[in-house]
């Protein structure tokens, strides 16, 4: 269960990490969205292995297949299945952990739950489960453009560990963010994050950090007012990427270290329209988009596959040591970038044919 | 739409600050759970304006009434509707707003949403919408109780504005939080918190903070590899709260500081049990539980009603002047603490129903 | 669980029988529809017991009483909770029943799911949870006749046990089929049915039959290709109805014994639209409306509560015999007609705002 | 939409008749549940084209694929993707029905729903797409098998055409239907059917039947009270497969015909048991499975598609004449039965762990 996502631009998501591949089918596309698997392509190789030195060296094309709901470069309104082959499996890498238990992994909680597991990766929980979000995602995006003229969505890192970064919300866009590996369009910030990455990774450990994403030109009207808000959306879309530790929109933590007269966004009237003058609220006001950009931060953890040798238990209930093997992303961080946009326009985009199915 | 939560264990709320009344449908109810009014409005005391001088005063008794569902104190396995009167309701305190959009409130995105409003208060933006969430909060007390013999849960006040409290997560009671009106276990600082209160709400301001909410005795296998997993599901929970900014679990953002090496929690046998040494994870490991404690924090902003002026504009797009009337609290935190565990506890009660639904 | 219908017209009931109230909440309305009590209250009048003499005495004014999502005559697009209180209950009619299973009533088969039961009456089973239908029926109505201008819904009796009507489809009004008691537009086979009612009810027994309900004037394109096709949803949606033992659409059953040459309907050309020259289809084709007359059939056994004498077993398996208490219709068919229009309107209206959420 | 069917054992299906590949993902499935290629293979070769004579001559092998949820012979927990790749499509068949709508086809509706349409075949509304539902079938029985010991599901051709067979529904076994290529159990019927089959083709024409489905062992309590009716589930699950136009439970039509006191099922105690003396309620009273043998019929009415000359129209609204390319069934009863059988099992799959999810 729970390997779908969304109301009514539903995905699926199905694959482990080692097995005959990884794939995605989404279910309520709008009919005659222009989609190419170019456009799929684009978006898989941001987040494909071995994109650069930080990522993991783990060799996948990550080279996908439209197997239906698409006709002559149009979508149909029936269901879009993208499958993607698993082909640089090392299965032997991990026979290991087939009886060791790895830290912070998810192997102990997936015996707990199913009794069984393929120990032979991951499995679910490994991050190649994100092909078929980011695959999803490219839709959404098209499907946004099509409704919002001006909607854009960029997501971007501005932290990792103790290295933060300087960047203007409200200008920085996507070929800023992708002018270097880490994905931080602030270029002293990023070296001094790149140099850090390298130097934990040959250290045989890993780090954390923080990503924010902005989405500009999304219609006022969007979101749910009790359960269903956007944030909360949101929320749950960002802590359901693997290694997802936090998540705050718009003033976030901030919000409560100040009072009502500081947090609150005034009203103006601004190019004829009715604007706020601050954005604390962070583009959304109970639960519905209020026309202002909408921003979030997203923290991840620093992975759990270390090199470094770690202490744990085996299967058999017998203490053990483990050093990790296999190919790693020492930091997620950059990685993370497409998944958090690709999340956040699935929401998004699940919240515009929301929206759509009531409008008088 | 988006008045529903959960798959299995499925609360759907009504009703609106002002008009007939406020409500919840639970449908997915295990038969044979004892259940009684007094049970529930026991936690609909906790959540009660006009409880002490920190909340707002308007008058609500919030007496419930449980319309089906249960017999000779037994839930039957079908809907339980519960509903509450809407009593205090002063329609004329908010004449003003009918044509004015207080800042940071839902007035302007309801119109943007649906073309029309109840003016005559917040709607489903009030806080009381919460009152159908606490009560159907009870009753997955009562069934986690029925579950797991040593579950708990428990949520408190850590934070308000500046001042920060002292807590032993690992320790602190129910009865502890109780024992003060702003609901923080560390007397010192909740004296503190009071008094900033007060003085805050003297000031015609609001003030923000966070709640901290720890879940003992759930068993290892609760939440889904990959959606659903618990601490996303969570973090939606946390964030469809009225107010709340922000989530994190376990570690949260202080894990985009830290190292693998530093985060990771060894695995231990402890009472001939596979146990975690530490606990960065927050009791979840891949979206699943491992049988720790479930840990997490919430980030509440300062209520946007407050009674200085502020810069606004109306509906017909005239630039205004806003005072608000109406009874409102200064700070949400101390009735926060009852709607997040319930939050919690629905999350958590239906997770528990799914994976019984597979277990084998 | 299984007690909301719809995806996007959701449609929650709840109460049993005996207990405070039964009643529906409806999320996913669209804004700024006019609704009152009265518009409500007509087609719960057209439901409610001792209306006339072929139904059950039993006492029930079922006045309804919108608590929410209704301000000023207009639906605001959240919840609404529409409520009737239980008052003419009798559970002294029923002591006998708490120990004896009724036949072909759900007693025995709550016990075996839930493990107990309110055995004041029929609980859930009971044909009062239909007012709750019946209720967020005539909303549905009135939305699909601001969506369609020629829209409208006419379910009346075409068979009582052998005594079959002539009614000619496309024309019959429902103000035809509201002039006599047994709901039959032909009125010969009316005196007839009404006849055998009465003989039927006076020898201590019950009868079936079938009604009919024709759509007309819904837009081509509703429903989805295929597990939610129009006519699947309809089925379901009518074999949830107590009583229901069957359902066919179009030319039903007879289809099986025509040949493909005498079934397909050709497309012309006909007052400047494509419209198809017969109507075996029953306006859906492929799961999709056609634009034609939508109709359908449903079959409805004798009521399960007879007053002659039959044979059962108790709860501690002794066998026993059982002679009904209480007042129940001899005939179901009379009252199940608004009920069948309901979850006609429940489908067509949930399917006519998916179709709006994919609209381009 | 409307690709997912069930709430716990969720079927997702994907693809159209021409393009990559038709497919589905199950998601929910319990964990450790022995499946094989060949479990899968065995049901998907009874619903294969070019079976037999009787069945169209497209060049299928359907080979089946498992791409993820199953490891060493046990399903995973996780969900579990089956694809078949579409090999003998032969889209110059269909390039006359570009541009005429095809009588009782889905052509028209698609064009009407989606403005556009893959019309190298019958896309989504191929019988193609049921694949998928037997694939998913395939592992439901064998999650059926695991939890009722007694567990069988058995479904066969009682009628085609003016041609009925005698059958005792209460000992057929599949092995009896395997028989002969018409599926019918009943070999002095089975004869005419395959003869009439024949000649019908040879006329250029088609025919309709029906077929009836029983399902025995399953557990007293399955279904829920209200929407989710066992009856109501089914009926909705038949009627969503390609031609179905009727179906009935237990007594079906035949009930409307019948007094109370003939219908009702006494109940009796045999074998130390609570069982009823008759079966009219087909196994399921007031939505809930009473232990009985579940049986019911579908209606599929003459396949569309025709050899001879139709009328039609255009989709540039021009009267034209159409004839039937491509190759297709002369009737749909031999193939229906496997899907019937596969549908069948979901639904009492799903409500089996939607059982055991509030079990207590």
């Amino acid at each position: 269960m729970g390997n779908t996502f969304g109301q009514l631009f539903r995905v699926t998501t199905f694959g482990e990490s080692h097995g005959g591949g990884i794939g995605v089918v989404i279910d309520g596309c709008p009919p005659r969205i222009d989609i190419s698997d170019a456009d799929i392509q684009w978006e898989l190789d941001r987040r494909r292995p071995g994109q650069s030195k930080l990522t993991t060296q783990r060799k996948e094309e990550d080279r996908c297949e439209i197997l239906s709901g698409v006709f002559e470069g149009k979508t149909l309104g029936t269901p879009i299945a993208i499958a993607v082959r698993n082909k640089d499996a090392r299965p032997e890498d991990y026979k290991e952990i087939a009886a060791k238990f790895r830290p912070s992994h998810a192997d102990y909680t997936y015996e707990a739950k199913y009794g069984i597991r393929n120990w032979q990766g991951g499995g679910r929980a490994s991050a190649r489960e994100t092909i078929g979000r980011v695959a999803a995602g490219a839709i959404a995006k098209k499907i946004l453009s099509t409704l919002y003229a001006d909607f854009e969505i960029v997501a971007y890192v501005t932290q990792i560990h103790e290295v933060a970064a300087k960047i203007d919300r409200s200008t920085v866009k996507m070929k800023d963010v992708e002018e270097n590996i880490v994905r931080c369009p602030d270029a002293s910030a990023a070296k001094k994050m790149i140099a850090l990455i390298e130097q934990v990774r040959d250290e045989g450990d890993s780090v954390g950090g923080v990503t924010e994403c902005v989405a500009r030109g999304i219609a006022s009207g969007l979101g749910e007012p009790v359960f269903d808000k956007l944030e909360a959306d949101l929320a749950k879309a960002m802590l359901s990427i693997p290694a997802a530790k936090a998540f705050e929109i718009g003033s976030g933590f901030a919000a409560t270290r100040m009072r009502g007269s500081q947090h609150n966004d005034p009203f103006e009237m601004r190019g004829g329209k009715i604007r706020t003058t601050t954005n604390n609220s962070g583009g959304v006001q109970g639960g519905i988009s209020n026309g202002e950009d909408i921003y979030f931060r997203v923290a991840f953890k620093p992975p759990a596959t270390i090199a470094l040798e770690q202490k744990t238990v085996t299967s058999s209930k017998q203490e053990a040591e483990l050093a990790a093997r296999g190919r790693h992303d020492p930091c997620v961080l950059p990685r993370a970038v497409p998944i958090v946009e690709a999340m956040a326009a699935l929401v998004l985009c699940d919240h515009a044919l929301r929206q759509q199915a009531i409008k008088r």
